[in-house]
């Protein structure tokens, strides 16, 4: 899984069915240098701008739907309260 | 998902029939620096040249199809209308 | 497989239910320059900070579990014991 | 889908027998700025050397096949004719 | 696939029991400029130290295996006796 912050929402009237009533949430990896590796994940935790998350990528992300065949690759499964990082 | 630029299209004659019919777009992802990450997805929301795109890749862009067995990783899920950001 | 170390710990009490009970912990890539390609992994193998372990990602992750469908891409499945490389 | 240039074959005659008769192409991302992103590709639409393909990745490479279980992650699905893209 | 060179061996006692009995090896990617992107697989071509080696990633490396649910993502499918790559 991937530790990212929310820095966003996206939009879109014309989309897949099956997108219809989730929050797309744009995400930044924490450990990201800059924007080229942001991406868009559905919201699974109620999660909000500001907040950090845990996202879950890949066909696991599709694990987190009650159905197999929804065009999601990408899940926000956990909104974080701490990172405990060890001294290096 | 990923957030991209449609920014041109690609045609092949010789190609694997259950790609027969499908637009095949040129997508660069709207944070990338250059053109070294883009790649082409197929359109399933009716998206042109310009458009911001979502776009669902690996084995859930095959969940967009009504058929499982299609050689596909890359689909347009949607077109966004906005993107609103985070002030950082 | 990747070999990483464990470098840190996340919790998050507000997550997908079947998170509960794991452990999440963060690993860096043991040849990686810098955090940037950190992750999250659910740890299998009773491993801690400061450990060099093994992780599989993606559909294969879920593999390490008794159910399919649990939304977790990357999972600890070993705890390194030694590295042999060759002189180069 | 990934456009690339084919700039080689690979030969092993030691591999995996569901491998056999498989034409193994070694495929440069068009984009890409050096060789560090080559891969190897089975080839399903009859490419060769200088020839522009699309190539499927992961487990969408495998619905190329008639058979499932085969350990191939990268298929060549189609020759390109032209790419088409926007001035920018 | 990836081309990459076998530049040594992983040891791990602690680890899940499916990986029991198989041969880890560690994978520098052939045109990688450095270890950062070398990763470990399991030999399934009685591969060693200094071979030439096809890997296949993902869950297409679990179709090497006569059963699904192995939690390993990288497979060394083939020993490599020539790549023959055109002028450039």
């Amino acid at each position: 899984m991937i530790i990212g912050e929310v820095v966003g929402s996206v939009w879109a009237t014309r989309k897949d069915e099956r997108l219809n009533g989730l929050k797309l949430l744009v995400v930044k990896p924490t450990y990201a240098k800059d924007m080229s590796s942001s991406f868009v994940a559905a919201d699974l935790a109620s999660a909000g701008v500001g907040d950090t998350v845990l996202v879950t990528k890949g066909s696991s992300a599709r694990s987190a739907f009650g159905k197999e065949r929804i065009p999601i690759d990408s899940v926000i499964v956990g909104v974080v309260d701490s990172i405990d990082l060890a001294e290096s």
